[in-house]
């Protein structure tokens, strides 16, 4: 597993979050970006060679929503960056962890990724993250 | 505000849970220190450039158990790398954030750290993290 490649922060509003976060990165989002197949807009900032996402649901059904229902904003989850993603998923079904997707499936910021089940993390919902060259 | 410094993971068991981010990271723990002030115990590992650092409580009226008792395990803080952190905490409050002490403290690795109030940052613990030379 390599770097952390982003940490993505569930937030009511992504305008106001912006504004936020630009102050306290002290930079601007240098994308925003809507994932229909996750009902969320995200936007992205840039923390040295690490990046911090935002995520708002754009519908109450979303796992972004029901997870601000039940916690409030947040940290939503932490991305590794991964070489090969497919040979990562398997090198952790075999380690016991549970993959929350049978194949990778297209996220924002032109990435392949797959989710860790957080029963097996301590809590934490992993994601894996592989550039699309 | 630089890079990722830590994802700091609070944790019930931290010998559990150091074998669980072995596989996870597939790399083991490079350090295990006290941080007495905190009533914690911390295992770090690497994940790129970054780290990852588990804490578990040795006093169950720390703020690690009151967070655990309260959420669960799970993501507790995100730290970032400054290069001066008065300056640094100067220009947060300026800017309206709320910082949690007066003055930098000592925390594990090596560092001077502060911390944001997460009422400020969308619900998100931000740790300042300047390394001691």
């Amino acid at each position: 597993m390599g770097k952390i490649e982003h940490l993505g922060i569930a937030v009511k509003d992504l305008e106001a979050a912006n504004a936020v976060y630009e102050k306290l990165l002290g930079t601007a989002a240098y994308k925003q970006e809507a994932v229909e197949s996750e009902s969320v807009t995200t936007s992205f900032f840039k923390a040295g060679d690490n990046k911090i996402e935002l995520l708002a649901a754009t519908d109450p059904g979303s796992a972004i929503a029901k997870f601000i229902e039940k916690r409030g904003e947040g940290i939503h989850h932490v991305a590794f960056a991964v070489e090969n993603i497919v040979a990562e998923m398997k090198r952790l079904e075999q380690e016991g962890f549970t993959i929350l997707n049978k194949e990778p499936k297209r996220g924002a910021d032109n990435k392949l990724v797959a989710f860790v089940h957080p029963k097996g993390t301590n809590g934490v919902l992993v994601e894996l993250c592989q550039e699309i060259k």
